[in-house]
């Protein structure tokens, strides 16, 4: 398998994409191939600054870079030699199997898309996270491909996680519910109820209903649904929340007594360890024609080395087949009498 | 001063909602009167066995009660002896100066917009939360009442927040940001960028931009805007998050060590209660023409008595008064010139 990654994309890259594709090497089989994409004189420093030899790897030059800040379609216009362009030109001509990239998101959806175009069947691609939980990995989509969903990309989203955790997180069944802001069926704007509709009509998912925000943490649903602003208002704020609580923590604790603040801190790490979403390794972008996995801004090797092994197990899973699959049968069409008009 | 209590609203009332009505008593006033509304038995037993006596309250009966999960708008039809509905009523009568409930929000809502009006100007009223946060209290406007905003909602939201944070909160000249995902002026969705440009347009709001879910605990804006649906989302997720976090600290503790956990629990208890949002008893319902304060489902009589006396100081504080100055000098007005089509 030929994996993508972009060298350049994060806030830690190159150095920290270099060192996890150096992790990753390892864990690879001996006819898969990672491609670095990015700088080649920075790759090529990179990689000899940790001892590694260059013939490890494939090298393909990309001399732009685009900002994390930058608009994702105007850095795309104007910069057509940057890492998430070449790469997004490389999966569309089969020159790659897989494309990882920590880089500007909203570039990454739109060259994805532009290039490797979505699924047959798939209306929009949308980004979906693991979030893990007390009641275990909670697979929620969209959290930033889409900002101006309609019903049909819900259902999509929802027919396209719900592959992904049970083949990928071996859920059985996942339960599949979508974000609401009260658990009755007349709760939620227009959005929400057109979409319950759809979900409803579709007696072959395991759809549970409503989900409030209180209750993603407490392994009442498997699969959330959710637009894209709000699956990535939910994503940041849980990040910036916890980090909250665990700075709270630490004050209190060295206000209250630097003794107990030591024995506490192996609990807290541990604790930090479990609930870190980074060690899914990447968010799949599910519903493009190809395997594509978007990591976080702050991505450090770990997360990288973990996306790559991610990346295999997608691409050797065939979720995508599964999802034509799904589709090709499932009544709920972009143009079909399952609601009124739900494009 | 005259405050109406909806004794049959929430999780645990009348029991806790009459005792939040017995603590507040000590705390008011010789001229304020506390009028209880709900199954008139149950308030007379309610105040009996906590020997109280009746003549201390002002009791009216509203013998039929609205549920939790009932359809906001078919229960109010429905239910016209229904405590939300008699409050509401009593208010359009000019018969109490506040209202209070810990009942259905959306009933709650749906009956003071009814019968209260909106204030001069107002086109939507929306509900405002205080979240403590490491970097002081953050109001956030809206977390439920409307989930089809429109820009010029937001920018009303934005307005009467900031009026309720200088004044109650006495935050000087309070940082405005909306809710986003992303910093950057193109990030966001259609009525992000929109309201964007209706509060950049009015020059003595000290808008500061975007702001994303990870940087709301971070004390960067003292008011948030965002339409109910998000708003809803954001407050209850961080209810479940704490939870979820607090939960797992235990479990963490008690598998470690009994005597550490031992240890721990003061502190942990001593951070539930710093950053507890049920201290500021009861959220307010900005720009409706009254003074109307709507409490958690799961509220116990010290959020119902906090929520008594922050209706005081609404009231005393002249908000409303205020936000109405405010909107009768801006040029942002409903249909007016500051964008296409606000409305």
């Amino acid at each position: 398998m030929r994996i993508a990654l972009d060298v350049m994309g994060g806030d830690y890259a190159p150095d920290e994409i270099i060192k996890g594709a150096i992790e990753a090497k390892p864990l690879l089989e001996t006819d898969d191939r990672l491609i670095l994409i990015g700088n080649q004189g920075m790759i090529e420093s990179g990689l000899q600054g940790n001892n590694c030899p260059l013939q490890d790897f494939d090298i393909v030059d990309a001399p732009e870079n685009i900002g994390m800040d930058e608009s994702p379609v105007d850095a795309l216009r104007k910069k057509r030699k940057s890492s998430i362009a070449v790469m997004a030109k490389m999966a569309s001509h089969q020159e790659t199997d897989a494309v990882i990239s920590a880089g500007n998101t909203g570039a990454c959806v739109a060259a994805f898309q532009l290039r490797m175009r979505t699924l047959e069947g798939v209306v929009r691609p949308g980004i979906a996270v693991v979030l893990p939980t007390l009641g275990g990995p909670v697979t929620m989509c969209d959290v930033g491909a889409n900002v101006a969903c309609k019903p049909i990309n819900l259902y999509q989203y929802a027919v396209m996680a719900s592959v992904y955790s049970e083949r990928v997180l071996g859920v059985k069944n996942p339960r599949i519910a979508v974000m609401s802001i009260g658990e009755e069926d007349t709760k939620g704007n227009e959005l929400v109820k057109k979409t319950r509709q759809l979900l409803k009509s579709d007696s072959k998912l395991n759809f549970i209903g409503n989900l409030e925000g209180r209750d993603i943490f407490d392994g009442v649903a498997d699969v959330v649904v959710c637009e894209g602003f709000v699956g990535n208002v939910i994503l940041k704020l849980t990040e910036g929340l916890v980090n909250m609580i665990f700075k709270a923590i630490k004050q209190e604790l060295l206000a209250s007594s630097m003794k107990l603040a030591l024995e506490f801190k192996p609990i807290l790490t541990e604790i930090y360890k479990k609930y870190d979403y980074h060690e899914y390794g990447g968010a799949p972008l599910l519903g493009i024609n190809g395997t594509a996995l978007i990591c976080h801004g702050t991505s450090k090797s770990r997360t990288i080395r973990n996306a790559i092994m991610a990346s295999k197990k997608f691409h050797s899973m065939r979720i995508n087949e599964q999802i034509m699959e799904y589709l090709s049968t499932t009544t709920v069409k972009p143009n079909g009498d399952a609601t009124e008009n739900p494009l």
